[in-house]
């Protein structure tokens, strides 16, 4: 089975040295656990690393203010973006321009789009710069487009279907709500994705301690515990030879 | 009482031999516990070690995904399949042609039809091969298809009435949300079943525990404890002699 | 007050010789704990020590099957229905032939008949055989029939006061889902019955434990105990003698 | 404030000896409590002990069922009626004769009139016996009545109110689902009533304990503990010296 | 900052010696905690011993109930009520004459009114005996006038905002359900109100402890602790040199 | 990257000296810790040590009322808004004249306007006085405005949009319900901001424990412990140096 490694070595370490090619994988967590950071990361060191282009599509957070954040680890995205390695799609949820419904805008592509077109956009990106990777940023803001539930698990089913025929390894990023012990935000998220990641941060008395975990990776025989992982100077740094001990009732 | 073994050796220790034959079980745990494992192990060591064919039916992970994890096993499905002594079923809830409505899809069989149809290509399919195994994976997508729990009750009744008087013995597969206690995602498989097997994967501190149990099984004096299980290079292993000893209040 | 003896020496026990005649009686607890099991008891020590006739009424599984499990207690369950002491229907949910509407379906009386009609349908035969013992199993596959609890209720609320003029001592059963600490589903069992008896079967570390516990027995000073119960070779033995000592908060 | 006693001496010294006239009082707890038992005592004890005439009136459970079980504490509840000290209606939801709605049925009457008409009924018999004390037992079964809880709460209103202006001290009970924390099932119970008083039914590993605690008693300096109480051979025991140790967090 | 004393020197001593003039504050707690008691002893204090008239509003109870139990701590508030210093309403919801929708009544002024109008009475009120302080008695009854939650925040609001606009010191009492841990019944009263002082009545093994805890007080550096208080014979006493030990996590 | 200083010596040193420019931060804990407060010594510290003018909405609470209550920190709030460097709005749903719907009424500025026109105001007021803060005080008042969670939502997202595009750096401030362990009332608010700062109130045993923690900060290798503040004399003080210790499970 052929790995695609993520670059960031004690995650990878866990998995027996990447995610499985063309596998859907979705890391969640709460907030602040730097999600987007190591999503971002993966894209990153796809090309630096593996010289494997990456499409990447922001559902929740303007790619300008991710750009700005990112430029504190020192990653140049925007060069890889002008030598076609990577395209960062803007599609957060806006009024449309007639204020009477919402819908995903891009403005680097000038561009307003309903979310179902989202999907040739991206199978356009991806054969335009043989990417093999991709990220899709912020599942949870589907609750801003969708009232119901049942349309938000067709979506999320139509989209990673036509990912998945794209042949790329992708990571979906979610939000667990604060307070919830589910690992989805729509009940569906971890049966169509072939792999779970869970990002923990977790306060001990007075001390939050953040923990990754590879909850399930399907062809792997993957790591069964939790590590400390560290947002540093250069990015997430994952400590897979040391053990993090959380409490048991995580509520 | 004749018994269909599962060829899983400590898995038929705890439940003197064998499923009952005939009976319907429900194996049932969270996301990552190795539930469509165990389910094909069941119909490939059903032909290999008991020359009984087996008919599977995916409702949620493609076959083509599914045959090469379990490549991995060592498993040769394919060869199974062209000597009629495995059929699979690739019967995953996609859009359908028109794009209003979502039907079930099976490309093995070049044909979209719908979920009420499954049951007659079950009963096509097992006199076309006499199987006497039968596996149904990923009853949870049922919540893709209809919005309404009522209706999916209904659907599950019809299936299982319909698998019933094929004679066959079935493993239906659930996945339990993370953070229910529950062992059932629709209130009514464990009363359309006769038998309950249980998989763990219980976080205590740092690590994860898998462990396994026979939480009802019918006209059989079943074990009542849990045990360990690994997911090993030849498929899953059942330590039938070693108890699994977990916190009291899983959340 | 006359009492109806249930046969089951260690339950007997535990309600002054047995349940006060006319009374109905809810069996409640997770799936698993053989309550199927301990109704029929009632039923054939009913006729084979006290020469009792009983009806039985599934409303949830079929009654092939039941029969199927019953003989490995080596009750001779069809010589009593040859010889007219038991009659027992199957009487679970199936479509209509017409295939639009659900109903209740009796196959061992060539006839398809509404949930109203089983009123009917008992009346009928408590007379033909003279019945004083009834059995109405699975009152949980009400769920099935019915989308709307209020119905529900409404429809038990029928039941009982039908079998209560009957003057027949009557078990219902009821399964608790796993992970809920009422004891009853629909909210209404537990007070248009007379008297409470649970069924436990509690995970402590890596073990399950049975026990049973009268909960409301009316006109009767009932024990107040936990006590341990086993599914053995000949049915139920309750162990009047022992306390079975659970941890204080079930989940 | 003049006090009407319970003659339940016990209960009487958690109260400075008694209701306050003209109160209404809920009285709740789990099934099996005994709530059925302790308000007819309290009719009961009202002529014996003060030749004060009552009304009871049953929501829930058929008048000949509990005439049967009353008679087991030797209460001659039938004599009394002869002699016009106490009322007992039978005011149980039944279908209607024409069987498309359901209404209260009060037998005993030969007469089916509506909830609404309870309250003139319940007026002209006070005023026929001149009674003092009122019951109105199982307040739970409204829910068989009304779907919606809006309509509960103001049936509880108009009721509470019909029967304060009648000057009567009255003792409504209702039943609290078990594995509830809450002290009323509709959400106002507790607020259109002056007293609340608690039974308790508490397993504490394997033994169940029986408590009763004075809750709230208007315009009374009450006790503020638990106290054990029995059902004994003549009736219910408060042990008004005794402490009754729960745990703290009861589910 | 002018401070309206309560004239329960406890509990002044908490507030930096009163309640900021013109504060709406919410009184909150379970049924029995004497929230009326505290409510009403704050207006008979407010004239006894500071001269300020005060207006009464009970939505909940009836004024005549209430004045029975205030006489048990010797209160005359019919005096009070004579001489033009006290405003009591009976403002409980009843049926309209003709029974076709509910309204609130107020006998003591032969009206039949609206809930909108209770506004209105109540500035009429407030000028003609020129209050200075107000009692809004019962917000929980609101459940039986207004079937929707979003209809009783908008009530809250107007009404809220028109006492405000009085310049009175004003405060609401709510009934919080047993078993809940939140604050207010409707989710936005702790929001409408400047300060929130929250009454306990905590079980602990066999005994109730009664406890205050000033939660919010706006422009008053107030006491962060809670402190035993007691309903002895002169009305409510709190002791604020003491601290009340509640365990940790209250349901 | 550019760094906001709020002022609060112990809260920048948290935060590498301030909020990234431009940022959008949620201030969020339950009633009584002080939003207000650290909200508008934002803006005040933000002129008197910075030379940067500010706008504040509340949409909550009458700006008269927060004008008192500053007073007791000695900041003249008054004087900045006659000077041009601070606009407050008080932007509190009212019933609109024709007593028909609610709409936003800001007084101060005699006029009525919706709430979408909220953000043209405060684009208007931000230009007026060349703002680089804003602070909009109070969204859980949305939930009087509108029924609809999902409205909501988008009205979040709108105003987040409208602020982004000022340039401004904006704290939001929104309330956690008693008892919830969520950091959001209606679901959204921390995906659509940059930084979560929870406020902490916290009762153990018979005392409360005020706590700040910095929950996400974009761009900010951020502090991870939870700190003890005071609500003193000139306003809030963070004690940076200190950890405030909570107990594990706070519900």
């Amino acid at each position: 089975m052929k790995r695609i490694h993520t670059g960031i070595k004690g995650l990878d370490n866990l998995i027996e040295g990447g995610i499985p090619e063309g596998w859907g994988v979705l890391l969640t967590g709460p907030t602040g656990t730097g999600k987007t950071t190591l999503a971002i990361q993966y894209l990153y060191n796809g090309y630096k690393d593996y010289n494997e282009p990456g499409v990447y599509i922001s559902l929740e957070e303007d790619v300008q203010d991710i750009l700005k954040v990112m430029s504190t680890f020192n990653w140049d995205l925007n060069t890889l973006q002008r030598e076609k390695k990577l395209v960062m799609i803007n599609a957060i949820p806006k009024k449309s321009p007639d204020a009477t419904e919402y819908v995903i805008k891009a403005p680097l592509f000038s561009q307003t789009f309903s979310f179902e077109s989202i999907c040739s956009l991206l199978e356009e990106k991806i054969n335009e710069i043989n990417a093999t990777r991709v990220v899709i940023d912020g599942l949870s803001a589907l609750a801003l487009l969708y009232q119901d539930d049942f349309k938000i698990r067709q979506g999320l089913l139509d989209m990673t279907n036509t990912i998945r025929s794209s042949g790329c390894t992708t990571i979906y990023t979610t939000e667990i709500p604060e307070g919830s012990v589910g690992i989805s935000r729509f009940g569906v998220e971890e049966f169509i994705t072939h792999g779970v990641i869970i990002l923990y941060y977790v306060r001990e008395g007075g001390k939050r301690t953040r923990a990754i975990e590879i909850r399930k990776m399907r062809g792997t025989r993957h790591d069964q515990s939790l590590h400390p992982y560290e947002i540093a100077e250069k990015g997430i740094d994952v400590f897979s030879e040391e053990i993090a001990f959380l409490r048991d009732n995580l509520l």
